[in-house]
C-alpha cells in the first residue's frame, strides 16, 4: 500500500467522478450536432459547465473548458497579449509556474514581448510595491499582468486582488493562474473580477477531477485571440470537439468542492487538511531539526509543506521515501527529473545549496493521519541515509 | 432506439475502449512524477503510445498526443510555420476542414502569411497541376503545404503522396490532416514520410476511443515551435500533464484498428462498410432520384455517403430524419447550425442551390444493415416532406 503524498502534481480521482466519467462515455453524439443525440450531449455538457461555473463563482458562459490547466494558462497570457497589441510590457512575479514561465519568455522570442520579472519576498509573495512601481513606469505599453493565486511548490498564497487593484487603476487586465489554489481555498472569480481579475486558469485533476481538462474562466467584458482555431466552439476562444464526459467528470469533482472546500473560507476540509499539514511540520522539525519550513508559515495552502533539509539533496529523500512506500516530490512534477535548483526558491532569493534539499509534501481528498502516521515513520531513516550520501559526496577525492 | 449515421461526426466508444479508461482512472500518479507510481503511470503511458503510433505505421518517439484533432492540426500548421520563419507562403487546397481554414486564416491576419487555395475538381480532389505551379512560382518562400486525406464532408480521398512529392522536390514540408481518414483506409506514416510528408494529425474519437485526445504524428527530422508551453512534456513540442488514462483507451481503439481496418488494404472492415455505404447510395437513388452523390465516386471513405438533394434543404431533411429516429448530419458537425452553405461544396463548384441540400451519411464500427434498412425507410417519407416544404418556401408572397 503506497501512501500518495503528491496531491499537488495530480490527485486521486473521486469514485464518483470515475463512475460518471465511465457512464458519460457511454453517451453517442457530438454536441456540436444538430440531431437529438447531439443536443442530449450538449445538454450535458452545458449542465457539467453550469456546475463547474458555480463552483468558481462565475456563471457558465464564462467558462471555456481546455484540455489542461496548462492550455488554459497558455490561452489567458498569449490570448490576452495577442489581443493588446501593439502593447509589449507583461509584468510577472518571478517564481510562477513553467506553463507561465515558458509562456512569456515565448512571447518575448516570437512577438516581442518585454517581460519584467516582479521581485518575491524570502516567504514567496509578491513585492506589491514593486509591481505598483513597475506599472507606474509605462502603464499605457502593459499588455497584462499575470499572477499565480497560490504558488504549487513552496504553497504561498499570493495577494491577487490586491495586484488586480493595482492593475485596474490602469485598465491593464490581469490573468490568474488558480490551478494550484482551486480546491483548496476558495476561488472566487465574481469578487476578483470585481478587483479587476479578467481570466483565472483551473485544472480538473488537481480537485479530483480528471486528466485532460481544464477552464480559463473569462470575464464577458474581455476579449482574447484564441490558440487554437477551428469550428468555433465555445464562442471561438477554444474550438475543438468539446468533451462532454471529462466535463461531466470535471462537474462531479467541482461539485464535491463546491460542498466541502469552498462553501466557506476556513469549511471543514480546510480546516481538516491544515491539521494535518500542521502534523507534518511539526513531526519534520522533530525529527530533522536542519529542514527549514518554505514559503508563508500562515498565509500557505492547507495541504503544502515545503522544506529544504540542510546537507542533502531532495531527489536521495525522494528516492528514499519512495522505496519506503511513500510518495513526495522536489517539487512541480512538470519539471521532475530535471536536475536544475528550483527557479521558485532562488526567485525567493534561496542559495543554490537551499533549493537542492528541497523536498514537497501535498496532502488532499484522499489523505489521512495514517498517511501522515507512515510518512514520519520513514522520515528518519530517509533522512539520516540522505545526510550520509549528502556527506559522502562532500568527502574530497571521493 | 436511435439509428446512428453520423460517424463523421463522432463515432460510439468501444466498450473495450470505455473499460480501459474506466480502469486507468483509478491508477493514481502524474506520469511526469520521479516516484514509483509517477513512473507506473508512465510506463502505461508509454505503452499506449506505442500501440497508437503501431496503428499509424510510425514510431512511438514521432507520436505527440494532444488534446484534440483541431489542436494537432493547429500544431501541426502553426508549428511549421513558425519555425519555417522567415518564409510567408501556405498552400493548402480550398475544401479543407475549418481547424486548417481557421488555422492559416489566422496566421494570414495576425502573422503575415500567404494563403494560397489551391482548386479542387468537381469531385472534390486537388487539382496537383496547379500545386505544381503554385510552388514552383517562389517556391523558397513557402512555409508549409497542408492537405486533407480525406475529406470530411464528401468522403473524396486525396492524393496526398503525390501532394508530398510535388513539395518534397523543393524541401517544403507537408502536414496531412488525417483525422477523418484515419480507421477507415490505411494511414501509413513511413511510406508517407517517404514520400515527403512531415506531420499528420489524427483524433480518437473518430476511431471508436475517447474524445479529448489526438495526435500529431511529427518526424523526426521536422520541427514545430511549440502552439502550448509550460513543463516541457513529450520533447518540449506539447506542454501539459499527460492524460494517461485517455492514451490507454486510445491504444485499444488504436489496437482494434490495426487488427481489423488496418492490416490491409481493403480489409474485411473496409469491405463491410463499404457494402452498407454502397447500399445507401443505392437505395437513394431509387427513392429519390433528383438526388446528387458528391465527392469522388470511386475514391471515397468507405463509411461516406454524401448527396446534394434538389429542391430541399438539407436541415430540412436532417429534422425530419431526426424525428423518425435516424441522426444524420448536413456537414462538418463543427459546422453545425451554421446557416452558410458548405465552403467544401462551393470550392468543388458547386451552387449556393446545391449547397443547400446537402445531406452527410456516414458509417462507422457500430453501423449494420439494420440501420441502413431504418434509414431507407424513413427517408421517402422525410424527403417528400422535405420536398413540400421547399416548394411552399418557393412560392411567391408565401
Amino acid at each position: 500500500m503506497v501512501v500518495y503524498l503528491d496531491h499537488a502534481a495530480t490527485t486521486p480521482m473521486l469514485p464518483a467522478a470515475i463512475a460518471a466519467y465511465a457512464e458519460a462515455m457511454g453517451v453517442v453524439g457530438n454536441p456540436a450536432s444538430v440531431h437529438s443525440q447531439g443536443q442530449n450531449a450538449k445538454r450535458m455538457l452545458e449542465e457539467s459547465r453550469e456546475i463547474v461555473a458555480a463552483s468558481l463563482a462565475s456563471d457558465p458562459i464564462e467558462v471555456v473548458f481546455t484540455g489542461s490547466g496548462t492550455e488554459a494558462i497558455n490561452l489567458g497570457i498569449k490570448g490576452l497579449y495577442w489581443a493588446r497589441a501593439p502593447r509589449r510590457r507583461i509584468l510577472v512575479p518571478g517564481g510562477e509556474h513553467h506553463a507561465t514561465l515558458d509562456t512569456v519568455e515565448w512571447l518575448a522570442q516570437h512577438d516581442g514581448a518585454v517581460v519584467e520579472w516582479i521581485p518575491l519576498d524570502e516567504n514567496g509573495r509578491i513585492d506589491l510595491g514593486a509591481l505598483e512601481a513597475a506599472i507606474a513606469h509605462d502603464p499605457l505599453d502593459v499588455a497584462l499582468v499575470s499572477v499565480i493565486m497560490a504558488n504549487n511548490e513552496v504553497g504561498t498564497i499570493e495577494p491577487v486582488a490586491e495586484v488586480a487593484v493595482l492593475a485596474a487603476a490602469h485598465g491593464i487586465p490581469v490573468h490568474v493562474d488558480a490551478v494550484a489554489a482551486y480546491g483548496y481555498i476558495p476561488v472566487d472569480f465574481r469578487t476578483l473580477a470585481a478587483a479587476g481579475v479578467s481570466a483565472l486558469s483551473v485544472s480538473a485533476h488537481k480537485v479530483g477531477g480528471p486528466v485532460g481538462i481544464g477552464a480559463l474562466v473569462l470575464g464577458r467584458a474581455t476579449t482574447v485571440e484564441p490558440l487554437i482555431h477551428g469550428g468555433g466552439q465555445q464562442r471561438k476562444v477554444r474550438s475543438g470537439t468539446q468533451d462532454v464526459a471529462a466535463a461531466v467528470s470535471f462537474a462531479v469533482a467541482a461539485s464535491a468542492l463546491s460542498r466541502e472546500q469552498l462553501a466557506a473560507h476556513g469549511g471543514r476540509e480546510t480546516a481538516r487538511l491544515s491539521r494535518l499539514r500542521d502534523r507534518v511540520i511539526e513531526g519534520v522539525a522533530l525529527l530533522a531539526p536542519g529542514a527549514q519550513l518554505n514559503g508563508d508559515p500562515i498565509n500557505r495552502l492547507p495541504g503544502n509543506a515545503h522544506f529544504s533539509f540542510a546537507g542533502c539533496e531532495g531527489d536521495s529523500l525522494l528516492f528514499l521515501l519512495d522505496a519506503a512506500g511513500v510518495s513526495v516530490s522536489t517539487g512541480s512534477a512538470c519539471q521532475a527529473g530535471v536536475p536544475e535548483p528550483s527557479h521558485v526558491l532562488r526567485a525567493m532569493g534561496r542559495s543554490e545549496a537551499e533549493s537542492r534539499g528541497a523536498l514537497r509534501i501535498t496532502l488532499g481528498h484522499s489523505s489521512t493521519d495514517a498517511d501522515v502516521d507512515a510518512l514520519l515513520a520513514a522520515l528518519p531513516a530517509a533522512h539520516a541515509q540522505a545526510l550520509a550520501a549528502g556527506m559522502a559526496d562532500r568527502v574530497p577525492g571521493h
